[in-house]
């Protein structure tokens, strides 16, 4: 085995991100790798705090700029006391999102300045870089559908869905020039999906071995 | 009346912002200046609960970026929601804390690099800064003792003592190489402070007026 690998799941609301992560779980499991999983924002309890800050519904607007050093907040906590030991003592990271969320999200949804993004992600990540992003695409409208479906939406969900438009168009032009992230089209059947998903992590880690 | 000021009032746990906030409140309301208080990190209900955060005892350890970012996502969003709509109505700004706390308590404190608390400055300040910051310096372990007085201590309040010697150091490095920071030796007795505090603000107002 190969030093540790950092593999994320990447993708609107109603994505499907949980099933292709049950599928990472089970792929990982049957190839005999020790993982974890993390999600973000949260995965430690100060970082969940963080995460009931930004998804909760306030009275008060959080500005642009504070939701985002929230979740960079979020993430360096995370990187810190979860993900950089486990990956110390060789065990792989499985994500639900990372930070390409907050480059889609915050980058593209928010339209702050890439040169922002960059210096904390700098600040932040200290050059830490997922090993495989599979990036679930979705029609936001779609996605949106099934995300009110599974019940009340929180205060990002509630974003208008220009807000999820420029995001996705982030997610796909950043996946475009960047060879880790795979791109899953999540329009198609669940069989689909779920067989282009582990045909992306046969790839991965036959490369890995 | 020129137009509204912002005035920060700085110092070591146990130096005395609490009585300088005061005579500071008196004296504005006895020149007739319109202002508001605020304290840092905090301000908005999102901020204290950021807040919280920071200074609340936990199990798990806060990395010091993770510190150093919540202290900007609070500040930021004490600069979007209060201090900039308040200023921009005209009234001027009475700071329990600002900026210069990160660079003397996560900059000196902690140690944090310089370039990263400019790239968080120059995005969530956008350029403003107090035009008159009153730095209340102390030995640590005078104001820690002071402290330690008022009941129990919070999570950054039970730092190392040579965390608030470098602290305090940064403190009065800053304070030498900027014109907006006075220094007033607040271990001199209570009627020698308050003197120095008041012949600050006469100086800050007469320039101001």
């Amino acid at each position: 085995m190969t030093a540790a690998k950092f593999i994320v799941i990447e993708g609107l609301e109603g994505a499907g991100k949980s099933t292709a992560i049950a599928i990472c779980q089970q792929f990982l499991a049957q190839h005999g790798v020790d993982f974890i999983n993390v999600r973000e924002p949260g995965g430690t309890p100060i970082a969940e705090a963080l995460r009931s800050i930004v998804k909760d519904n306030h009275d008060e607007e959080i500005a642009s700029e504070t939701e985002l050093l929230i979740m960079y907040a979020a993430r360096s906590q995370l990187l810190h006391n979860v993900i950089r030991p486990a990956m110390a003592k060789g065990q792989w990271v499985l994500g639900d999102r990372h930070d390409l969320s907050s480059q889609a999200y915050q980058g593209g949804g928010r339209e702050i300045a890439s040169n922002t993004l960059d210096s904390l992600a700098s600040i932040v990540l200290k050059g830490l870089k997922p090993d495989l992003t599979i990036y679930l695409d979705i029609d936001p409208a779609i996605g949106l559908a099934r995300a009110k479906g599974r019940g009340e939406l929180d205060r990002i969900e509630q974003q208008a869905l220009s807000f999820f438009e420029r995001t996705r168009t982030r997610y796909l032009e950043l996946a475009k020039c960047d060879d880790s992230i795979e791109t899953v089209n999540a329009q198609q059947s669940i069989e689909r999906v779920h067989q282009d998903i582990i045909t992306v992590l046969d790839q991965f880690i036959k490369s890995n071995h």
